[in-house]
């Protein structure tokens, strides 16, 4: 889940309000209004084109997400994942990836552990890491609890252990992104994520309309690294008959440019109920939407009409990338 | 589970057997020939009274088995469990045992982590404990490579870490056993399992029947040590449908003093099934089988006709333990 950087943007975007945006170039302070093509162009396409990354996070937490998630897959629409590799059924996803070794999985490097009844802690050892963890030795339940408590030095050291535990399972990683967004909380936590992002060369889910709401993304990016334009993804404001809507109006209102629908795909059956006990917002009934419009013909059908082409975060590192 | 140690006799009850038994004596070696009352009557009964704790293991380790192991408690015949610390969802059943303190629970200390695709690490801060871990950081597969590499201070580091977090969980724990019975399986390590039992004055799952197949166990015992009489326990020869008919002849020929029922209660619903997959024994629907049987009326009829009185750990450990 990203949750609290992106509130504003999800907000504006159920209300129907137009989101600011750079556009496409980055605000003159960044250094990096040499670049002057646009994403759609690295990526080969035309300028004006409407790209989509259909992103499933949250794999490894549950059988319940991986096999939902895979079946999306499957079903060809979500095209595009990311793993938390502290989870127990890790196994479970990366035997999936090692036999699909073209499937765009990343990590959804992890600092949390938000669930009542199901939790779980860090890769590496906790006595070096006890920053990250709360009075019972799990990772922290909500990201501000995470980013307010983390050392940086010990939160750079657990995501490296969670990238060679991925490795050593046989993933080969396509992006970075962070769950809850707890690496996105402040300045410290984001150099972190971005210096293991650069030195594994991989692209790492940042959005250009956060340069909008945050005062050091734009000190900290270099020319080099890439911005998707921008995300949707669902909020906690947006009822069950409203689903559909909330995606279509997204779908029907896209702007040219790179966007990332960040979505969350499990079954609405026991073992996530439990999981998500007291949790309605990202819980089983709440996934269990996203894996039936995700799945949806409708959901194809809104793709043609408007125009939308897929991509991937693999297509997005050949570009970061290219002597890789 | 408990299988190893068992096996012998498990192989022995499944083709009738009458397994070999110390009866109501320890051997002359172990110093305890002075103990004279029988277990039952330590516990209060005649000495031919014929004593059953019905015992769920596994309670943590997944959704499937909590949930179904507390219907199983809620139907009043299964009288006991105990419960994997190192497990994702302790916190589940943990918020059981607070809110049921006379349920008998005790810890199902865990050195093992034995899925394939769902898998868990220690409770000790890993470089505290790395006799403990595979490659991957996880506990080892199986309860041989467990106890052939475990430094046995690093074991009893780990054990006493999962008592300390069930304790800080609010779980008060009745008793202690041994998941696969890696505690069991050298010298060593039983001796770590009973000084940590003696340390926190809680009783032992230990039978006398094992008296015949170690050649340690009477060195280590000491008078105050109670062994049960015997434990029956499903093994892997028995097919589905051979189910009840395993369990109604044990019933049928239970012999006075306290017997351990020891089973594993799960739904076989996909969770399950993702966790236990290739393994059909101890699998998901191996453990359906359980939860049958013993919410069934035909148990209820067997107890009855062939006068078996429940009695628990706690019951047990206050026989132990009196000035506890």
């Amino acid at each position: 889940m990203i949750r609290t950087v992106l509130l504003a943007v999800v907000a504006a975007i159920s209300l129907g309000i137009s989101v600011a945006s750079f556009g496409q170039a980055y605000p003159s302070n960044s250094g990096l209004q040499h670049v002057q093509r646009t994403l759609p162009e690295r990526l080969g396409y035309p300028a004006d084109t409407k790209l989509l990354i259909v992103h499933a996070d949250d794999l490894g937490m549950a059988h319940s997400i991986n096999a939902a998630t895979i079946k999306a897959f499957e079903r060809g629409l979500v095209n595009s994942g990311s793993i938390m590799v502290p989870c127990p059924w890790l196994p479970e996803i990366a035997g999936y990836a090692r036999s699909h070794p073209d499937a765009d999985l990343g990590l959804h490097l992890t600092l949390t552990s938000e669930w009542t009844f199901y939790r779980w802690g860090p890769v590496s050892s906790k006595d070096q890491v006890s920053s990250l963890l709360d009075h019972n030795g799990y990772l922290y339940l909500t990201e501000s609890e995470a980013a307010s408590h983390a050392n940086p030095k010990e939160a750079e050291a657990e995501i490296r252990a969670q990238i060679e535990r991925a490795r050593a399972f046989g993933i080969k990683p396509t992006h970075l992104d962070s769950h809850m967004g707890t690496l996105y909380q402040n300045k410290a936590l984001f150099e972190t994520l971005l210096r293991v992002a650069r030195d594994n060369r991989l692209p790492v889910r940042v959005s250009k309309e956060w340069f909008a709401s945050t005062n050091y993304l734009s000190s900290i990016f270099n020319p080099n690294d890439i911005a998707i334009d921008r995300i949707v993804t669902m909020g906690s404001g947006v009822q069950a008959g409203g689903w559909s809507k909330f995606y279509a109006d997204a779908l029907k209102g896209l702007q040219p440019g790179v966007t990332e629908m960040v979505i969350h795909i499990a079954y609405d059956d026991d073992e996530m109920r439990a999981a998500t006990i007291d949790h309605p917002d990202w819980g089983a009934a709440w996934r269990q939407r996203d894996l039936e419009f995700f799945t949806s013909d409708s959901f194809r059908r809104l793709l043609q009409e408007n125009h939308i082409k897929l991509v991937t975060w693999r297509d997005i590192g050949k570009a970061q990338y290219p002597e890789r």
